[in-house]
């Protein structure tokens, strides 16, 4: 059974993880590890912030020349920005709208929101991203490949491959991934990417944010992952709750969703022919099973609640209206959710194998 | 912490549900715990079946006298067609597309699908039905109360009130209800009510299933359940996993759920306000926390996956093109599924009260 | 994973156990399991209880054609005893010193110790035992095999082969077994048995009770089960929770236990050798994992705090001192704690194999 | 429910512990949690290594202002040492008898036990010290305190007021403590102190090793820790686990253990008096619930299994005879262990007291 536990805020040391259950034997690198850093990072509409991220790391255990031990992993983000915080308090009065300041800060009974707002940060991510790199690691040995990648901002759909290619083809989903990894917003439709950067850097003029659809395919996953036995043993339930995680994530599918509550069961299902189904509407889940088909998630992450232009809120300490607090804060961040979507996709993934294939050492 | 398994198949012996974590001093009843199975059971286009299961239970622990006394409380409930079944034996060796049956009988290692199929079906949520009972009575004691309706079956969508009142108003939220348990489909509305019914009779008529959509709406719901701190006590993912859980669900929203997706971050969120906010787009929950509001869910159910008219698969002895096994099945559940929704919300919500005020004795 | 939940109260309708986590493919049957519950009921000193409870009991689900399916097994035991008890109720206003009793009656909030002592009933160990069962028989398929039998009985200490031996001679372990399994106390020796009997004999007829030691040994262990990496994946700490749950037990030690503290390391530790150790100090566990070498537990088990000729206790309606609370009891039940010890032991180290090795079918 | 991993190796970068599930509000402050490690560190046979350890500690996350924010706490103990091995690599071929190094070399597949060692080096039971630290605070502000001292060294048993009134006397153990901490080797009679260090003198001479037996005692416990109502929820089987999972322990009593397997019932309880209980054999908990009286738990530790002097072994290369690795290590650490197991106690009692209380803040 894979564990992990991550720790730390958005202006505090650092961020850390440990990872417990790992097998010995995987092989891992730090320029691996460090690009995957970079893959959450990156994009258009992310502030100044993400790159003074661009930081140092260290695996602090668990890796010994090159391969895992079996003991936990523990990687550390230090924050580079630390020093400039340091023993500075600033507090935040007016909570941001849509944030977990306000109710976090009733929750554990603060004053302010700050303490909050530190850990509610979606920089936590990026210790979920270095924890699911060591995940896909494992999956890679066993020929399971995940791929992301934005399909809309806003209004603004790409013009893509229809789902029920994007679901079910290995070859248009490396494709999409090999464009999306192009692309400064995620979207393997490179002249939609244009329009969705245009549609940020309005949103950014007017003080606004963005958010997006994005989608998570995975290929090579054997038959068996998951199971029918138990609610909490289904491989749709552990993914749904993982990708539910993500800051800003308000909805999730899997394989086509919602549309499939509009069909007749004569055409929602895929027939099971050899040596290959014709379809994958499911999204390679039947019965909480994975069932060999190309793993397919959406998600729908809600715009960014800072906005440089605020929305109207309370001062807690008198309850009167006020603009709530900003700070700063990217303008929009699919792409770096469906990057932390793949790490978190990897971890349940990677325990389900584990659950199947037992072992030590891989 | 709440903890539960149930276990069972669908013409076995019954089914069993034991649920561990109840404080003691929770007034349960029979006649309730009855009324509610029998909420999941009806429903039109529920198959024969619905009728038999009308059946007896017994709380064979954790209850004296009215209340419940902490120890773990175990609900059976028999299975009426059991002596019909006993001994038989009918092997499936062409897996329903859609089902379990398919990956099932590959990950488990059987010759056919019949040891998949008789966990795998619906029937199991009974049992989760009953466990959500003992939830809902502790919430009830918090003043916390659960509604469920059905908008759509099929391509039938009800007409109701925007889902903008649906999510933030009590009023709305305990009339759809009321007007809910009167329909056959679990639909406030009560002429599409019979529009739907006509469909279902249709589907029925050509050897279809439909699906559809249904919401959960989550009244009295205290500020501070769940947490933003780690990715595992948010209480949206959570949420997404239970629901995730029910069989035939493929996709969830909290809030507008993909609507937020294509707002600006300035139409997205929920200004905050005293008295009140004025709306509800994040369908109460922020950063994982419920924020004092109505908490709202939707869900997608696909169409059921045994069809009378079956769909092309295989003889799994020959890899033979065949059409699907054929089992006696409801046309349609989606009314069911929002009660069983009722009670994995409950389950959820309960663990997350007792985690915030403990408690051996309520 | 396994996991599994007990439920059940003496006087109720029965006792039921859920397991959850078993692959498919383990072959049971009821016999076996009949024998299994019969080991635990048995024995010099238990009750009229024990031939009441000599009864009926039915696997419930999980199991098909005498094999398991991978679904949640349940097994559920009836109480013959319920009809007489059914709609009585018997307050305990006097709580048995060393029982539940007391804490269990503050901590839940009751007026008297009824629904405590319902609950904490040793009776409950009968669904473990049913449970044990079946990891016993996915033990048995790698090889590993599980004993056990009595060493003391109060100040009765029988005569047997040195601690040094029986802890690492298999011949010893087996040959241990097969007359513990004669004996009415559990014990090796027939001779000490009837001392024993002797001692209990006059402990029942002074209205008191007994308590042990017994030890448990399993053979045929792989290397590898259990883990250092972290403090709660320590076989031995997971078998020291499994042990000391068992009521009555107030001293757990692996091995050579608390012997070990009072030697020099050049004493203590066990040499390694080709083809086999010398010595098995450890217990078969070094650095939490198991080391191929027999795993040796042994156990303290206090005596019943049900006493005929009762303790000084208090009428918890005022206060005052007045003699404990009498229900019928056993006199001494040292055996049938080792067995539910077998029991838990091969629950712990069932998950510890299928951690290791996985699989859904066996 | 607090839930906690540490990480680290012997001579990697240094310890991290991530405690997930602290209320906010504790008062927490460095130099106490310095304190704390050193208290663990220090004593009589510790190696060099304990000199080199003094050192520096970062609480990385989880606090702010001094006071707990609710957010997981990092604490992060970097290893002095380690610019001393960074890229070194001293393989282990000879696996120490009693140490992790020979089942964990076989289980993760290693050809030599240094990536074992390096994680089962007692060194690790620091993060656990740290951890405990915010436990202990917690549970400080409920007014329960936990205390340990040594009782043997070897054979030499200290001469201390008999165990009846070390488990039933908070003076006692108020002073039994005060003495421990001003002994070299934790135990409370400073005379038997000194031959403990004499023994210990000559077990070094010899290139030999010691373990002893040390006592935690835990006053200010409320009625209702734990429960009767499941077995893994009884605190005396939790708090076994955790002082099991102290490397070296092999023994575990709750109140008089083993002795309480020789008496008779009628001798073997505590009756229940008011306004006090007589005696407190149970050692606080009955029916796996705490009883308020003094929770009085022992433990047997093995000698250290690195001797300088080494033990027999083999070349894990050819299967030779050969004498085990030598490593600088210690020659006792009782007194570190009881420190240890004051922290794994703390957790446990306040994850416990967290089910019971609930609450985001204290």
């Amino acid at each position: 059974m894979l564990r992990f536990l991550t720790a730390g805020e958005s202006h505090g040391q650092g961020l850390v993880v440990i990872l417990e259950g790992m097998p010995a034997g995987i092989e891992v690198n730090e320029e691996e590890l460090s690009k995957e850093l970079s893959r959450r990072r990156k994009g258009y509409g992310r502030g100044a912030r993400a790159n003074i991220e661009k930081d140092d790391f260290s695996i602090v255990s668990g890796v010994l020349n090159g391969k895992t031990t079996g003991a936990p992993i523990c990687v550390l983000i230090p924050n580079k920005d630390y020093e400039n915080w340091k023993g500075k308090y600033v507090p935040i009065y007016a909570p941001r709208p849509g944030h977990a300041d306000f109710p976090g800060m009733i929750k554990y009974g603060f004053e302010d929101c700050r303490p909050i707002a530190e850990r509610a940060s979606a920089r936590e991510t990026a210790a979920r991203v270095a924890c699911g790199y060591f995940a896909k690691k494992l999956l890679q040995k066993e020929g399971i490949k995940i791929f992301s990648w934005v399909v809309s901002i806003g209004e603004i759909e790409a013009n893509l491959p229809p789902i029920e290619e994007r679901m079910s083809k290995v070859d248009v989903v490396e494709k999409l991934f090999q464009l999306a990894e192009l692309s400064e917003v995620r979207c393997p439709n490179l002249e939609d990417s244009e329009r969705m950067k245009k549609l940020i850097d309005q949103a950014k003029e007017k003080g606004d944010t963005l958010g997006g659809i994005f989608e998570v395919a995975v290929v090579g996953v054997p038959v068996g992952l998951g199971s029918h036995v138990h609610w909490d043993r289904r491989l749709d339930a552990r993914l749904a709750a993982s990708i539910m995680s993500i800051p800003g994530v308000k909805g999730v599918e899997i394989g086509l969703g919602f549309q499939l509550a509009k069909l007749f069961g004569s055409e929602a299902h895929d027939p099971i022919q050899k040596p290959k189904r014709p379809t994958n509407k499911a999204g390679g889940i039947e019965g909480g099973i994975s069932n060999g088909e190309i793993i397919f998630i959406r998600a729908a992450m809600k715009p960014i609640p800072t906005l440089a232009n605020p929305l109207p809120s309370i001062d807690v300490r008198n309850d009167q209206p006020c603009p709530a607090h900003v700070e700063r804060s990217d303008v929009c961040a699919v792409g770096s959710a469906a990057v932390v979507a793949e790490a978190m996709v990897a971890l349940v993934l990677a325990d389900a194998l584990l659950e199947v294939k037992g072992g030590d050492r891989w």
